[in-house]
């Protein structure tokens, strides 16, 4: 049972929660109890599980990540000029597994899973697997 | 076989070892073979397998991450004012997948499983699952 | 079925791909659906996934990595004094999950499975499992 998700990013550096995309899935699947891996199909583009609450947690996650990983760097030899986004997919985690108990995702309140794209805007897509 | 540890904090920034929390726990349940998934809770604190041996290496590790995402930051928009919290715990990783083989963790020698404070202190929770 | 990979590094810091020996040992195995989980036995080095195409990517990724997160730090109290390795295996991570569907990894075009090195030239081993 593997699932294909499109995301249309819009921005450069995009957080989008795609919780409830993959809570809907796991509903239609009728799935119950075990685990879902998430990973995303790119290595400029990743996976996190983060606060859902807030959107300014999501503008400051951003900014923060722009600083610690500048886009522009006198050094970088990658003639497409994204290794910003290359580090920051590698930080985050190009997957996560999440937990399923009685139908739904084991989240923490302030939990939600983020879609994190680092090089948009652009077409993406992540798979999903049950087990 | 859904597994709720609690873990109370102590200071703001804390690397506590739970490998043993969850290896007895395997042995109470009489997991022999397949992998656990432990998932921290929160969007300020993780999970993550590092050096078990020399206290020293949480020390440092702690303080270098405060100098990566430093507490205090005059662009941060979150109310909160913990966004350096949400930065480490999204590095690190809300959650690990660790191997059971013959009923014991497979770690490397030096290897231990830490629950990671980034804003504390409070008391936390974990769950973990087998598959 | 546990696997152990050994792993040769050459380099203070390297990038190894290791996603045919992953790739091979599945098809050994005769395996066609599930997941892989792939693990470092050490705490200074990590497995990622990344751009497996421009080797650029690598050259540049472990720069980056070495500014965030240098080597000497007048700070650092660990003895052996490759904090920063340890830091470089937190943030990537110890371990992937990767998923396998009709035989194959399920990755996209540009993303290859990376040993990661922090602190080589050494031995090193993975272990992998599928479920």
């Amino acid at each position: 049972m593997l699932k294909t998700f499109h995301v249309r990013t819009d921005h450069h550096d995009q957080m989008i929660d795609v919780t409830s995309q993959v809570q809907d899935w796991l509903g239609e699947e009728g799935v119950k109890d075990g685990v879902v891996i998430v990973s995303s199909m790119h290595t400029t583009a990743g996976l996190t599980v983060n606060e859902n609450a807030d959107p300014d947690v999501k503008t400051d996650m951003l900014r923060r990540f722009r600083e610690v990983y500048p886009w522009d760097h006198a050094e970088d030899k990658h003639a497409e000029g994204n290794t910003a986004a290359h580090m920051k997919t590698s930080t985050i985690g190009h997957a996560q597994t999440l937990i399923v108990e009685d139908g739904r995702l084991v989240l923490g309140t302030w939990q939600g899973l983020y879609f994190c794209e680092f090089d948009g805007p652009r077409n993406r897509k992540f798979v999903a697997k049950v087990l």
